[in-house]
């Protein structure tokens, strides 16, 4: 069995041990020899490239991603190929367009925040009148941790944008907070969920997750409703992430996709059955998905963002470690740009203070 | 940090995960393209051949292994060109040699079953009958899974082996079960021991691996005297396995010697907090080391060896996932011959009966 995967990021990276323990054969196409996933780079070259990605992807049992990237040509000559493509092409299409993804999901009748789709600053006007003059403006395409994402207050405050295209504006959600449901699907339809985890963003960037959510009985069912419907509907394969707005009043409104192992998971590594990264495996080798039970009752992961100063975090790791022999570190081998993720932590345990204790302490050890 | 394995077997296969989640560079001088830790292969070659092993270590950090079958005048070049060797040489030697393995355990008078150094057939004669016309007889260097251990019943029995030089014999232990005992040990001198777990040889092949030992409270704390005790008088870096007899009577008797992961503790990737692959990278990297306590009340791991069909785990998968689907698969990506390691599967949860059930289960779907 043979998964190749485009794109060599962090997440093509922690899929490389469940390969292993599978003896699964991975490759990734990466985008360069210092990819963080390099170790089982077997090409490099760039996800956008139909030819270099062709090459890299002939041979292989089935091809997944790293990203959401790669576009809709290259898919469909892949596909013209008989390439096994998991997800598939017109399920990758949501989650790379923002516009079509809304149009999809309210289609299905699943909640979403107030949006429309703005193609000049009179519709711009318009949206803020009616949204309390606040409005939340996003690239269709394109975006990721917080880039192509906007806080509109004036009606021209997405006129770079207009001039490029339309725009989605959104309404504001005014949450008591972010949950994110992931669930994993193979072709053949069987599902499997984890917890729904509460997440926190900084800047824009995941900077917190903590599994299960705490206090989420109400509104648990109705997330594993919403994010099997789409992994159904859309025909998803692999690991499928939504993240939710959870209201004041006890709604959920879903705010992102992405159809690949995600940020959120990554606490299933240490505190699940079946990892995320093993999961997607089996989605889109079409084996049987593991148990993605919660292995304790509490885990909390903690995204390490690279500082100016450069230091790696094995360079602190001397430290770090002896303060907490519990805590799992995952580093990404990737050169330290500030704000970039570099790595996270995850602490697990009965006692959810105290492993909000150890997974923020032991990140704190990498700051800056 | 980079760490250089010697061999490329399922050892250095399993530490590759580990490598990968805290980001340290490991590189494997494999026996061949086809190794199971290819992946990490930086280079091929023997272990035996002194310029391949020192062309390899240069640039690493520390070099360690995936067995110990690289002698001594090679890692006395390694230490001359001021590479660090972890575990030095000097404990090598003794898990290297059975018979210098028996005169440093009873110097340091830890208990061994009762044993004699034979150099010729009236050595052999005189032990029979000190010991009830029965005698285990090892070649003191170069076994592994059975191979190089014999059951003696007749003087002339080891005349072959007697031909070649000293053997090593031993009283025959009536044992009541075989346990095994893991420590790691940092070269500041930090060490950590998981659960001792009770083991299950069949053809002299680790089969099943129970951990922790049920009822194993009497001697657990002699057995982590033991192991401790040889991990700190030996000096040895990393981890140590320290395969045990346990007596009708309730005594311990060391039986054999490892100083790298072991079969035994390969529960330790799914069941602790701390893996074995882990634990053993932080040693020889001298990191502080992390938890080693289990993370359920039972973890049961079972070898998968090879039959003659030829056919691979993953071949079997799509039954054998979905029947156990909390079950965790470890494939060595190892071609398959009769007898042959080429995997295994580790159950866990609360109820051992359980437990057992699992694990032997999902490995009765790749025999044969």
């Amino acid at each position: 069995m043979i998964v190749g995967v485009i794109g060599g990021g962090q997440l093509a990276r922690m899929m490389i041990p469940a390969a292993i323990a599978l003896g699964v054969e991975l490759r990734v196409l990466a985008e360069s020899r210092d990819s963080s996933a390099a170790l089982a780079a077997r090409a490099t070259g760039d996800g956008r490239d139909a030819d270099a990605v062709l090459r890299f992807a002939r041979g292989v049992d089935v091809v997944t991603f790293d990203h959401e990237h790669v576009p809709q040509p290259v898919l469909a000559r892949l596909v013209e190929e008989q390439i096994v493509v998991r997800p598939g092409p017109a399920a990758l299409a949501v989650a790379q367009d923002k516009l079509l993804m809304r149009e999809r999901l309210g289609s299905l009748g699943l909640p979403v925040p107030e949006w429309t789709r703005a193609t000049n600053q009179a519709e711009v006007t318009a949206f803020l009148a009616r949204h309390g003059g606040v409005a939340i403006a996003k690239l269709p395409t394109g975006g990721y941790d917080g880039k192509g994402v906007r806080v509109l207050r004036r009606p021209d405050d997405a006129d770079d944008w207009l001039a490029r295209g339309p725009v989605l504006l959104e309404e504001l959600v005014p949450f008591r907070r972010e949950l994110a449901q992931l669930v994993a699907r193979r072709p053949s339809g069987e599902s499997r969920v984890w917890a729904l985890v509460q997440t926190v963003q900084r800047d824009g960037i995941c900077d917190e997750v903590t599994a299960p959510a705490p206090d989420s009985q109400g509104v648990s069912a109705q997330a594993v409703h919403i994010a099997t419907t789409i992994a159904d509907e859309l025909d998803v394969t692999g690991v499928l992430a939504v993240e939710l707005f959870e209201t004041h009043d006890g709604r959920l409104l879903i705010n992102e996709l992405a159809m690949r192992p995600h940020n959120s998971g990554h606490w299933t590594i240490d505190g699940a059955r079946t990892s995320q990264f093993e999961q997607h495996l089996r989605g889109v080798l079409d084996l049987p998905l593991g148990d993605p039970a919660a292995i304790h009752p509490w885990s909390v992961m903690v995204n390490v963002l690279g500082g100016p100063a450069g230091a790696t975090m094995p360079d602190r790791y001397p430290v770090a470690m002896a303060r907490h022999p519990g805590v799992k570190f995952h580093s990404y081998a990737k050169a330290s740009r500030p704000g970039r993720k570099v790595g996270h932590v995850t602490a697990s345990g009965t006692d959810l203070a105290a492993v909000q204790d150890q997974s923020r302490g032991a990140a704190a050890f990498f700051d800056g």
